[in-house]
């Protein structure tokens, strides 16, 4: 998530209208379309908030189940699909993995007008795990993985592709939570870069495409897996103590902390921690979970900064066997839900995004001869 | 080029800071680090402007003969990336090619550090007219092309790809004049898609592709294309001047003509326009020439508008056998220069751009259970 909003670029300056999310409105922490994110958290599947998101409801049961089978035949990955990911290298970004798979998937069945986003939406929402990993298995284990499962869910079917086991119900359950908690964040860089492009009325994979190079960038996502990369070299909570202060004395950076627009805490932060603790004493850790709960007392301690969405993140998806490189793929998985949701509300009442620029260069000059140059 | 700008989300809006370029600036339509881009069209081959939009200078002749050389030699397809190109169909969108093409380039070529931002631009530059037309020949006529060819500049290089045969003189000048008046344009809705994308740190190659998303809306690129698309209708200049009456007396949409930035006329129109009718005489068109020129005169007449850049572009393209589809590809390899540069620009003074929404959406409310649904 950003950290550095601060100083941001366009910052408090409305870029458009929005009626899909609240972030940092008193009275509750992070609302989609009205409802508390931990309510939903609470109450709901992922498919269900995807619904919300996407079609601008919840789903009654009857939706419910039809939209989960819908989306469940929708997880055969095109055969030229696969042959794309089988040329991708283990050692790629697994970001510009999804960023081609993405944008390939445009080739192969594009939107052919504004009519087609919902279906577009849907068999990427399907297909994004497929892709992630499919690659990451054939990638990293020579392995050509069925994609098509009945798996239930589709944080289910990413952990039963991954791991070539059905999930039990609580790892089940987590990826519900935390594909809820990521799916969507107002006007966040990336979802930012997705209503630009749509400004232009381009089509659906193109700004999905976009969208995933700027959660690309380590200002935006990723943040779980660098909080992740920081806690495993933590061998107890009295080893993280001592390290984070002096991490902190050298005023290194450390990810995970404190947001630019909640002031006190991260609402997502309390529903997190709370999974990644049953998911602790379901795998008998004694180290990371107590680990992660030291820092978070040291850094608001410290700097009175709190954990934000990410950090508990990090634990919870690595007791569930989840390699640390797909973390951010996972977060796309999900926010492709609020990124959709944004170019269609873009489209519903467009203007081309242009702002102006301050220029600070040369005054006009006469181009030199090629003798005249230096 | 972007027609709807005045109504333009963030219109008159400072995002950002640049010394790149001016457009529509009192004294000067356009220019590029203070140069003219008629001065730059009249005097510079297309590699001196990408090296004056990089590099931050017109090359002195050594620079020039080294750049061009370096380019040259970087004209060979990936393995890899010739393989997904292969299974990309023949019916796809040019656009939707290239931005594949450039982020499987990032699978296989990514930029580890910023400190290679400047290679990898040059290797986009000197591959994406190899991407478009290796791709182009093979889904169409199903020749696998060898694109590291010793033609003299980029356009000289497209030209001799797609059509098989050395470009003429006249030809590779064209070209030279048309990447040039393309390659550059301030804060248009692909560049600030770029800098959305660099102000979270993310790669080249994401940034790049996410502009080629954007450039692809029609309200963005493509207006060459349209304009084509209705010119070739006409078979004399007083069937065009009937037809287009009718077309303004039914309302209808006419691409090519005004401009959001510019008041009174678009300073590259006039220089295509020349060339434009240099080239007619060179192939003898009496048509498609004296088509355009009423085309401009009845909208100057009837409506006071003027052609832009990409009017004259339709026919100066046409009359060297360049398909229709394949337009808005070139305005890539041009405007390539000016993101790439935009990036850099951004990264080397960041924030995070991250503008604020106007809420417009439902107050909190529970969340109903199932059965409370409608």
């Amino acid at each position: 998530m950003a950290k550095v909003l601060s100083g941001a670029g366009l910052r408090g300056q409305v870029a458009g209208k929005t009626a899909l999310s609240t972030v940092g409105v008193s009275g509750s922490g992070l609302t989609y379309l009205g409802y508390d994110v931990k309510d939903l958290a609470d109450k709901c599947e992922f498919e269900e908030v995807a619904h919300l998101i996407l079609k601008g409801h919840l789903p009654n049961q009857q939706e419910l189940t039809s939209y989960k089978a819908k989306l469940k035949s929708l997880r055969s990955l095109p055969e030229a699909l696969k042959e794309v990911l089988e040329r991708i290298p283990a050692d790629a970004h697994p970001m510009d993995v999804l960023r081609t798979g993405c944008s390939m998937l445009g080739n192969l069945e594009g939107e052919a007008d504004f009519s087609q986003q919902q279906e577009v939406t849907d068999r990427m929402l399907a297909l994004f795990p497929s892709i992630i990993c499919y690659w990451y298995r054939f990638s990293h284990d020579g392995v050509r993985i069925e994609t098509a499962t009945d798996d239930n869910s589709i944080g289910g079917h990413f952990l039963h592709m991954l791991t070539g086991e059905k999930p039990n119900e609580l790892h089940e359950k987590v990826m519900h939570v935390s594909l809820i908690l990521y799916a969507e964040h107002e006007f966040n860089a990336s979802t930012f870069t997705a209503r630009v492009c749509a400004s232009t009325l381009s089509d659906m994979h193109s700004c999905i495409t976009g969208a995933i190079g700027s959660l690309r960038g380590p200002l935006h996502g990723g943040a779980n897996e660098a909080a992740m990369d920081m806690i495993e070299k933590f061998t107890s909570a009295d080893h993280a103590e001592a390290e984070m202060m002096g991490m902190l004395e050298r005023k290194e950076k450390i990810m995970g902390f404190g947001h630019a627009v909640y002031a006190d805490s991260d609402p997502r932060n309390e529903i997190i921690k709370t999974w990644s603790e049953k998911l602790a004493a379901d795998v008998g850790d004694t180290v990371l979970y107590p680990v992660s709960v030291r820092c978070e007392e040291v850094m608001w301690r410290e700097k009175k900064l709190f954990c934000n969405a990410d950090f508990f993140h990090a634990s919870a998806y690595n007791f569930m066997a989840i390699p640390t490189k797909l973390f951010t793929p996972i977060f796309v998985m999900s926010r492709l839900t609020g990124w959709a949701a944004h170019v269609m509300e873009q489209r519903s009442d467009n203007r081309i995004i242009r702002p102006s620029a301050e220029y600070t260069g040369e005054d006009l000059r006469p181009v030199p001869t090629m003798a005249e140059r230096g």
